[in-house]
């Protein structure tokens, strides 16, 4: 048997701001078997995440980001692995059968043939939506779980601020973090997503960065008495408001820095003297290092779920086509929650 | 009995770089006694330690400084507290007797009148020069000492990279970092002091920063596998290329930013995709906070003193009056070591 596997692909590095123009559908026919011996699986796709860090992907090759697996180049032309959710179609890996619902990288598009030593794992569902595996309980929710918790090391009552705090891990830090007893605050890029934060996610506060005109000077209003945890989603500005406006011993987990990916000459130039005076800690991070908390994220956040004490926010277009604008959009702030591209029904 | 007591002052707050005309010698009677129940200490200071820090106290009111007391701002008029040693002349707390040895926040001038809650503490010289007091075995020692150990955690043949290398606490990082056996290149500003860290101090390299045009592509020269560790003194375009030339999981300890102290606009904008993806951490101190590792460091480094694997690199001048050409002269990189002046001989 042979389907037409349809997939996106970028047309030549993007620079700059991506846009829907930059990418294609392509598409070819796959013969749905694998010989025994080869270890491959086929995957059809379910769900896949999208995310900003991929843009670094999609640029000219980068150094920094060479010695990382899932953060190296992708070529024009060629399909783009993301992480998702599937099913296995056919396996010529005896650690997978067809039918096994999985989880790892995947592609941008219908199916993937998944190779060896690729990371795909089973996992049971939890009478949970498929879609959480993309978001909440994967690696959005052990970035914000290990950058909060590993990183950051709350105490309870301290000040946290969080920016890009409507998105797919800014939301889940703030919820983790008024869990755990912090006073917090969000950024967001519209009234919506404020309104979000503070009525349905349980901020503290939030507020509309748009709408203001000195950063430091709204941190300032926000956290009189200093800022103990920065969750840094965009960098440049606002990581350099945040760091002026932090109390001794102040941490910023780096997360991600959106407001740099589409302009390469955009920085955080944070005043170094509060660095060293404030004792500040600012530090990188990627939540594939922090594996050591997965059990203990994974087992939280499910209770967590099941109490409602916590919400998964997903946003959610459908079809291999609609991710192009799924990716595009999130550089524009339209996503709400994780975005995530629905390829199939189950 | 009275003395004149010579001190050294500033004439307004200082902007930029400190000129000799900033600073004014002024004198004033001091009666060499004390009210028994008062608890002040009237010292004759010997030694006095003079820092780039310094410099930030001199300015107009920096909030991020106001919290540290001995980074307090400075009123122009008024003495200048500065760490150092001295003998106690007159006692009026029951904790000091005259002709004590002691040290602590003295100041730049003849004599010192010691508040209750100052830091202020008898020593043994152990045989030493009282100077070590100041430099080594002081201050610039401990901040080398907890920076290295304590925020950098080196591992045996890490590689290390200190700036201001010959100044008064990266001699010291990179000395300890070779004694513990990693491979250390330090930065300085001229060829005697690159020969000096070379051939006498034990780094494995170092170069004058002030004849490379392209600081990224020194360090990529200096260290073709990467940094794991950079001691930065002096902040700005230094850290900028070492972040660049870093390894994943590389840590900054920024001890000091002395590039920027004299330039309000100066910044260092590290590429933060750098410090994501290589997972870096920034972090500022302040040698007070680890007072942990203060016995460890004591006895360590009069251990290697003892044996002579340390050196203790000194620049002495003489007398109050050289205070203010000192001071200027950090920022001019005269010095080579650590910057003393001594007051008057025991």
């Amino acid at each position: 048997m042979e389907v037409i596997n349809r997939y996106i692909t970028i047309k030549a590095h993007i620079d700059g701001a991506p846009k829907e123009s930059d990418f294609e559908l392509k598409d070819a026919a796959l013969p749905l078997r694998v010989d025994p011996d080869t270890n491959l699986v086929i995957v059809k796709n379910l769900y896949v995440s999208i995310d900003p860090y991929q843009l670094n992907r999609l640029k000219s090759f980068s150094s920094s980001q060479s010695a990382i697996n899932f953060a190296a180049g992708v070529t024009p032309g060629e399909g783009i692995d993301a992480y998702g959710v599937g099913k296995v179609v056919v396996s010529g890996n005896p650690e997978f059968e067809k039918d096994d619902l999985v989880v790892g990288l995947i592609s941008w598009g219908d199916y993937t043939v998944v190779k060896p030593g690729v990371l795909l794992r089973k996992f049971d569902p939890l009478g949970l939506p498929l879609s959480y595996q993309v978001g909440i309980l994967g690696f959005s929710g052990l970035t914000a779980y290990a950058g909060l918790f590993d990183i950051c090391k709350p105490k309870k009552g301290e000040k946290v601020f969080v920016s890009a705090a409507s998105g797919s891990v800014g939301n889940l830090v703030g919820q983790y973090a008024k869990l755990f007893g912090c006073y917090v605050v969000g950024s967001a890029g519209s009234k919506e997503k404020v309104a979000l934060l503070k009525e349905k996610l349980g901020f503290d506060d939030a507020f509309n960065y748009k709408e203001e005109t000195d950063l430091k000077a709204t941190l300032k209003r926000y956290f009189p008495d200093g800022i103990d945890i920065y969750f840094d989603n965009v960098g440049a500005e606002m990581q350099e408001a945040a760091v002026a406006n932090m109390k001794a011993f102040g941490r910023v987990a780096v997360c991600g820095v959106i407001s740099e990916y589409t302009d390469a000459g955009k920085r955080a130039a944070p005043d170094m003297l509060d660095v060293v005076y404030k004792r500040i800690k600012i530090q990188g991070f990627l939540a594939a290092d922090h594996m050591n908390v997965y059990q203990d994220f994974l087992k939280k956040t499910c209770d967590q779920l099941s109490t409602g004490e916590i919400q998964a926010v997903e946003d959610i277009s459908d079809g291999v086509e609609s991710i192009p604008s799924a990716f595009v959009g999130l550089f524009r702030g339209d996503n709400i929650g994780k975005k995530i591209v629905r390829i199939a029904q189950d």
